[in-house]
């Protein structure tokens, strides 16, 4: 595998409260020279996490929620960003009680998946959390959520429907699928 | 399903050659409002495919490359943007011809995917490449990609190495495997 290339520049172009813009140049191991932009997380450390909560072995609960990027309502895994200080599985708790109503007795870090990394910095941790019991906390959501429980055993449904579309939930049920398939149960 | 809520206010805060950024002022159904940040899409109607190339019935073609978003070398399918007035299967033959060295004489579109969208509103469209034939086209890559076959059958030690972690990617090789175990072969 090639080196990775050398930062030759690296500057921040343009900022909002939610995002930062960085401009690079690169130098490749053969001397070849190319300028990036890509998109930097936006507080320091600032990760997310995506919460795979079981109710039971086979089912699977799903939030519908409106999606401000694409400019619909989604049906995805819950999912939010980790706080300063946080600790990644204490977030995937708070998130999963904020957003579906249940906190996990059990939380497995699956995997860190990244989500464009030709030009994000982000990187999102896949938690499956089992053993749940019924517990809210107040998040800050305009309007309650609708959580929609889902068998595993249907996931070629859900996605030839429009309103399961994103990679990181898909990639989520998938691994989780895997995963269960090879753990006694 | 709750009704889309109202855009009370929309504009470019921030612009770079690459990125887009908008607030929104959205309010709800239940009147409540809130502010967002998205990134849009950069050119109008720009989107993305992710090409899904299958040399033989077992085994798929990865690419190898560096991506300046996370600043390390990833594993993962070959992508690219449509360019403007180019036809999606058309985008994605070229790509592969650029990236991967081969043309395909079958391309079927599988699904469009969001990547992260509650603040993107990019969009990538899933094309599976089969019936491949050797063609290469001189692409725009600081230095040569490296074309990784892999077997179908062993996506688990794909998954479980660092260097394949884009959401995409795994979300389209497990629909992929789907598809391609529900179709006569």
């Amino acid at each position: 595998m090639a080196k990775n290339p050398i930062i030759l520049n690296k500057k921040v172009i343009a900022e909002s409260s939610l995002f930062r813009i960085e401009s690079l140049t690169l130098e490749f191991s053969n001397a070849q020279r190319r300028d990036y932009e890509r998109l930097a997380r936006g507080c320091p450390g600032g990760g997310a996490v995506l919460i795979v909560p079981m109710l039971d072995a086979d089912t699977v609960l799903l939030s519908r929620e409106y999606a401000a990027g694409v400019g619909r309502y989604e049906l995805a895994l819950p999912k939010g960003k980790i706080e300063a200080g946080e600790q990644i599985l204490a977030a995937a708790n708070r998130e999963l009680k904020e957003e579906v109503g249940y906190g996990a007795k059990t939380l497995q870090h699956l995997k860190s998946i990244s989500i464009a990394p030709s030009y994000l910095e982000h990187m999102t941790d896949i938690i499956l959390a089992t053993d749940l019991y019924e517990e809210r906390l107040p998040g800050d959501e305009p309007e309650e959520i609708e959580v929609v429980p889902w068998k595993m055993d249907n996931l070629a449904e859900l996605f030839s429907r429009g309103e399961c579309t994103e990679a990181r939930s898909i990639a989520a049920l998938f691994l989780t699928r895997e995963f269960l398939n090879h753990v006694d149960r």
